[in-house]
């Protein structure tokens, strides 16, 4: 693997899609732990830049990225022949409708929802073998809220979460600004096959 | 390499070292960009968990890990046998003088700089091949200002600075409660080929 | 009126109850927009800090402190002793069956809700003049997101929210450091006597 | 006294002079402790939108309003007359010059220093009374590193600094998204007449 971690923003084909930043795209890879063999699906794709760094890390894995915009859907072909990753599959469509049908994964990304969260999450959670994570990126205090309300209470998981705020330093004449992005919220859950088991054991 | 980016710092052994939080940890390799043939300096390297991860991306390269503190070059080296970084080599000393007769670097990390921050960005440059990398964590007003001060200056580096602000959110009872960690500014500063070059041919 | 806004949090007498810290409650009372002779209750009062800053800046109004736990109701009335805030009146009790009998108010803070925050909410409203202030601090995500979600279908409410991130710079040997306070959310309802109006003439 | 702490940003005149935001303008407020009689100087005054809050807390005392740009100077003004805060005065010119010949004051604000922040701190102690506080907003990390270093150096003042990051939570159909403001560092310091007089003792 000749894969640098941590591509800057400014090498991935853009277009006008909004793009998770650098620092964002490698704390989800690192909370979602992504091993060389995973199967990872990405729900909200974007541009795929999330989707090609976790390609490359996942290089005997492979990668379905899933985004309802068309433009999107292009991005992410143009950026994974760019940069590579062959194991990166584009599907042009919205969850929860678009996960039938998927293979078993060992990470689910969501980093948009469309509104349709708690769906997301029920058939996420379908997907996800036993191990697996699904970490989700929240930019609004309700996919933070309702994405801890809904898998607190499912006993398998074992979940944590931040808020991470970048303040870019930005040289202007001989000073040095601080330049804030928006702060983003990453909930990580892991479906834990101890607990499952227990859960079972229990009933 | 079955390596799993972003080893939680719960499975690194700790003792009564300052640790690196996972976080600030895959943003500084990111911002480091680390190849998988890389040599990489990490000095004042603490427990070892930064030189680890970087061992582990750099799988067939090196790190050399400075430590002044024997607890710490202790914990280095029980953390690299646990996770079976065989490429990480532990260094009792303190810089600038550690660093002497080191080979030339792809990474220079410096997380402790002891306030000898001028000499060791110094040092640091010598060993720093073309197209390297030199990354500065720092905790203190005084590092931050310095390390932008001197590599602001030496028109051959790219330098880019941000602060990382991690909040962590912790269940108590059934609530999530907000529990902020102290902010970590990371300076890198790239040694562009391009940049030295124009600057040989305008002299 | 012969206050200085900005108590330092040192001044107040504490025990062990937790305490707004100083720039929290400087920037609550901004929100509250409190005028020289409003009527102002403090639900989840704690150590009263608030209370009393809120009754020297309305040195002609009045400040009805609410706190169900018997140390803070002693530290209230404590701390209205010493800074010689007259107009602030503890009361020992729950809400929101505290609530009952209060006069109208020009601003409700709530800072503690004990897990009936829609409850407090409804009888807050009841209390609150046309014109006057809600303002609810959080440091949940579950009282920020019942908070927003109860508020904003209010249509005669303006409701303003923010996170406050304070960043404590302290001196260690030489060096500045940064030492991280927990952010806060502050969320501001104005009950608009136009849009309450407005809403009246269109049924 | 009529007036309610935290005037919102949209009420100041404004033009395209940058202006410090309400949470800010409140906070450096609070940390100047303004009594009620206070002389308060404001160096680099912009809108003024700091110098008139200050004025209206200060309602027997005066303000005077330093700003080099013509532009700032007339909205400064403007704004005394919109807020009758016929306590602050306008001056036109830059400092240190600017500041030859002004009273003794017991508050200096630092807003903007125009590269010659050095001088403006000597001019600034000269001005202070004993028991006076001097703070200084800085939005590089040139004004931070600089302030700390120079005022920690002088034993007389206590300094105490934080940094400040708000971030604003907006309503986007149904949904609340994060919208960060740049973080700002405010440096306070007072002028301790305990500390000055052990000082003169003790030569």
């Amino acid at each position: 693997m000749n894969h640098r971690l941590g591509i800057p923003d400014s090498q991935f084909i853009r277009g006008d899609i909004p793009m998770t930043k650098q620092e964002i795209r490698v704390l989800t890879l690192a909370k979602a732990r992504i091993a060389f063999d995973d199967t990872i699906i990405d729900i909200g794709a974007g541009t795929g830049s999330l989707s090609i760094e976790a390609g490359l890390l996942a290089s005997q894995g492979r990668v379905i990225a899933i985004e309802r915009e068309p433009d999107g859907f292009e991005l992410i072909k143009a950026n994974a022949a760019k940069f590579k990753a062959a194991n990166v599959e584009a599907v042009l469509g919205a969850a929860p409708e678009a996960l039938e049908g998927l293979p078993a994964a060992d990470v689910v990304l969501v980093g948009g929802s469309g509104g349709k969260l708690p769906d997301i999450l029920t058939c996420a959670d379908r997907l996800l073998k036993l191990g697996g994570r699904l970490i989700v990126t929240a930019v609004t205090v309700e996919t933070l809220s309702t994405t801890l309300n809904i898998m607190r209470q499912r006993p398998e998981y074992s979940v944590e979460a931040c808020c991470v705020q970048v303040t870019r330093i930005q040289q202007v004449g001989t000073s040095n600004m601080f330049k804030a992005l928006n702060p983003i919220y990453i909930i990580a859950c892991t479906k834990e096959s101890g607990k499952a088991v227990n859960e079972n054991n229990s009933l």
